[in-house]
């Protein structure tokens, strides 16, 4: 009798276990085919039309792509005007702000380089690279230069690949041994699907011990 | 002679300027070409292997790529186990954590599937999809589907390009009109050259209002 017992609350759990992750995946809720994957970097580039006149623009659909060598992408469409800057100069720049530039990051995002002078807009500075032929913006924290290496058709977008040529930070964002310290940088995010930025905020743990937890 | 004086003062007020950008740009400290360039996203990456076996992989070398058709950005080295499950599945999952699985997140990073039943150690539960031939974590709040597009080589590191047929999202991560709450989803972060994860923290402003106060 005690056997049957056993199977039966045997059974009774399974079929428990089985229903709560039935559940649990099928309360999931479709929110179709759109591109709902947060959180998004928020970079700003850089790059000179042309004629040399420097540009930034803000983009999120963007990301580092590969170590060795280091590079990232940057996805754009063909009627930005930092499309056909890339294009013809071959480079360009990430810079990354701090929160003390979000509205100048919004700006950027927001307005045409075809249409008005950025810098004159927003009072800040722009630095040419002496490592590629793009420029930076002095004020921001950390900056990123790149040349273009490859062009990637997806669909809408243009991605381009830049391999990361140097990397430069403001002596105030960097901790012991000249590491970036997150906490120090204020980067910020955006979310696609709401119409905000984000903060950073603490750190929530090394990798190494919140893996441990699982190993344990 | 006031007019003179105008004149100095001008010139040492553009001097002063030309000095403090200058500064400013060469106060930057070169941290050499690295892949210094966060923050990034947390993503885990579900795929099966040619027997049909589910594997999940956290991934940082992401991010969208194109809006129209909507699609991600994954870049793997071939010696990962899903490296090779992906080019034969011609798909996979892109599954977004919040801070409660923030040590299962570190653990799918650390360690490969190659090795050891990552769902078993974690206690984690697989759920197929039915729209594409790769798995999902039933527990994890936002989940994207993505099938296999284009695989792009950038050197150490292949970039899978998938397209986004459909983003799933629990309920409880949900706000007005089914909007993604980035609070309520509490995801969070990866800072490169941190051994780090970090929070998401409070919203800094809408975009449309912090682009306002530089063209008011």
């Amino acid at each position: 009798m005690l056997r049957y017992q056993r199977i039966l609350v045997s059974c009774v759990l399974a079929l428990s276990l089985l229903l709560a992750v039935s559940f649990s995946a099928e309360c999931k809720k479709s929110l179709g085919a759109r591109t709902l994957v947060p959180p998004c970097p928020v970079w700003v580039i850089g790059s000179y039309d042309s004629t040399g006149t420097p540009n930034m623009m803000t983009a999120s659909w963007v990301g580092i792509c590969c170590s060795d060598p280091p590079s990232v992408t940057v996805s754009l469409t063909k009627s930005r005007y930092s499309y056909g800057n890339i294009m013809a100069s071959r480079a360009f720049t990430v810079n990354i702000p701090s929160e003390a530039y979000a509205k100048e990051t919004a700006f950027f995002g927001s307005v045409s380089g075809r249409d008005l002078d950025k810098f004159a807009a927003t009072g800040l500075n722009h630095v040419g690279s002496e490592l590629v032929n793009a420029p930076y913006l002095a004020e921001f924290p950390l900056v990123v230069e790149c040349r273009l290496v490859q062009t990637v058709e997806v669909g809408s977008h243009t991605m381009f690949i830049g391999e990361i040529v140097d990397v430069k930070a403001n002596e105030d964002i960097l901790g012991e041994g000249d590491r970036l310290d997150p906490l120090k940088l204020q980067g910020f995010l955006f979310f696609p699907g709401s119409g905000n930025f984000y903060s950073t905020g603490g750190s929530i743990g090394t990798i190494r011990d919140l893996q441990a937890e699982i190993e344990r």
